[in-house]
């Protein structure tokens, strides 16, 4: 097992902490617990599904030397609200959760995101570990300290930037993910090659079909690649002011696509899939990257596998639903976007008609066939 | 106005912020805002009472330069919950408040605390200034960044810490508080000149008959070195690890003291004074500080004012209520008490007669009537 065993450190002053990443580390989350200083007092937030796949060994295993009290709250986007945060606290409350206790979050990202923000909030911030269960949470959400939960009509309005004290990441629980989820998360992966490393991209390009098997030495450099970016951008700009927003390459694209098509056709990693390519387009249409890169671009995209058929989808709903999104952000529209394999720029205010060009373009190459 | 306006610096790195005192301020606020760089969209949270009072003048202030929404919510403790957080970002969300958006709290401690709870987690984290209208929010809720509110029997169970922007205070506001409300808050000004400065103690005690009078150079020149001595604390400890703690003399009484009487007969500050009576009985039963010193403590408590008789309060129910209390807080019972004027220690766990006994002699040192 230690061959494999990958660390990734998020440098955050007295807010650092390691990311740890090991087929089997479930099987002794004890001792990554111990060395990671967690405290003995913990509250383990999941959902069912996610609970009945590992729930029993992850509590045998804990309670060999700490207390733990699971806590189990819907999954899915529509339970990410302020009601959901509140039965976490009220089950905190019950069963005396104080200063000296720990949130431990098993599951995706929507279990992450209400776990760690009623670990932001309870008794003004507990400590938190974060042992995510998908791809999308393993490359994604496990980085960076966002917690939070939608809003009325507002996706993720509430929240907190809140640093867990540590990650532990088992690709082995990623056999919980069917096929479709596991390809969602690859688009995430994929975003990080482009904005940041052309030796990942080209990795990426050629271990592709391990990666679609689950080798899981491959599975497991992936994830320790794709953090190590998250990682080095969220240092950077821990606040979001700046840098990180280069993490948005495909997303201004891939939100509109999702509200347009009332996050129902879409998932989130297949619509900045499209997202990504549209990027890639416009990028190229802007003079950024040359029509290859582009072209090999679009190529390792439409490779992780078939997306819903984004033909149908009217441009100028998007341009609408991209717009609406960008007065709540401050007033800009904003597109991450490529000047190389390896290089993200912002650009901000492109002309309707240059951003529908690219999006056509971008649709017209994906000849998609519908996914299950 | 220059002669006496006064500012202290909160150092915490990147989240330093200044806090200015001057009589008047509240009709040159623009101008103040522009100095610490506030933004130019306002949400202006406070409470019917406070804004009857100063609403309009503030607004025409503000609106000369800037935009600036007024959300009202209901003062006072019980309207300290998750459901009235809720109605402010209901109407910052109906008003399509964004990053550029500014939380601008006008009003005591309830109304702080509410705001900069909606603020430090709205969008993650809205900036916001305080504009504090109690004696007691001037000297202790505006410096440190403590946000929350209470959830079921937990007080302040919620929360964040987020620092203002800028804290602006005009003592002219505190003609808004009869004599019983100025007197609370000037017992925590006690408490900053016990844990940390006999030269204040001493001013205190000479200038005590002008502070009772509210003259504003006193007034103003108090407020100060309040904060001065707050924001001391706070930077050497932001988030409450240790040092922090000494701002907790006369509270763990004071606390018990409120529960035990249903946060009905005594005022906070109150509760506190008669905790400070007590806490340094208990530091003289403990040889911590002479009995001259301890006299003179209780002479310039008494000197404050009148407070509600706690003969009555039975001791062990007040020592139930503080061992509930230390359970919450992680297991220990601490009492922060002086070995000097000027100078705080944490004691924990002394024995429960010992604790009585303090007690006690404070009660019938304090030959209250009762307050009106």
């Amino acid at each position: 097992m230690g061959s494999t065993e990958k660390s990734v450190r998020v440098e955050l002053g007295d807010r650092s902490y390691d990311i740890r990443i090991a087929e089997g580390l479930l099987d002794r989350i004890d001792g990554a617990f111990d060395a990671a200083g967690i405290g003995n007092h913990l509250f383990v937030v999941s959902n069912p599904r996610v609970w009945e796949m590992f729930g029993e060994g992850l509590l045998s295993r804990l309670e060999s030397t700490r207390t733990a009290v699971p806590i189990l709250i819907g999954d899915g986007e529509r339970h990410k609200t302020l009601d959901t945060v509140e039965s976490v606290y009220a089950q905190l409350l019950e069963h005396e959760a104080d200063r000296s206790s720990t949130v431990v979050a098993v599951g995706g990202g929507v279990t992450g995101d209400i776990a760690g923000f009623a670990a932001a909030t309870y008794m003004r911030g507990l400590p938190w570990v974060q042992i995510p269960t998908t791809l999308l949470a393993q490359v994604d959400s496990s980085v960076g300290g966002k917690t939070g939960v939608n809003f009325r009509m507002g996706k993720n309005l509430l929240g907190a930037f809140h640093q867990p004290a540590s990650v532990c990441i088992d690709p082995s629980t990623l056999s919980s993910l069917d096929d479709r989820q596991y390809r969602s998360g690859l688009y995430e992966v994929v975003k990080y090659s482009l904005i940041r490393s052309r030796a990942f991209f080209e990795y990426l390009s050629e271990r592709l079909p391990a990666l679609l098997e689950r080798d899981p030495q491959t599975v497991g450099e992936t994830i320790a690649w794709s953090c190590r970016i998250k990682a080095e951008v969220v240092s950077a700009d821990e606040l979001e002011h700046g840098l990180r927003r280069i993490l948005n390459l495909g997303h201004t694209f891939g939100h509109a696509l999702e509200a347009a098509t009332g996050y129902a056709a879409f998932t989130h990693g297949e619509a900045v899939g499209q997202g990504m390519k549209a990027a890639a387009a416009l990028s190229r249409d802007l003079k950024m990257i040359d029509s290859m890169d582009a072209a090999s671009i679009g190529e390792l995209i439409d490779a992780v596998g078939d997306r819903p058929d984004a033909d149908a989808v009217d441009f100028d709903q998007l341009w609408d639903c991209m717009t609406t999104d960008k007065k709540r952000a401050g007033g800009r529209l904003r597109f991450t976007l490529l000047n190389a394999v390896g290089g993200a720029a912002v650009v901000e205010e492109p002309s309707k008609e240059t951003v529908r060009k690219a999006w056509n373009s971008a649709v017209a190459a994906s000849h998609p066939s519908a996914a299950s």
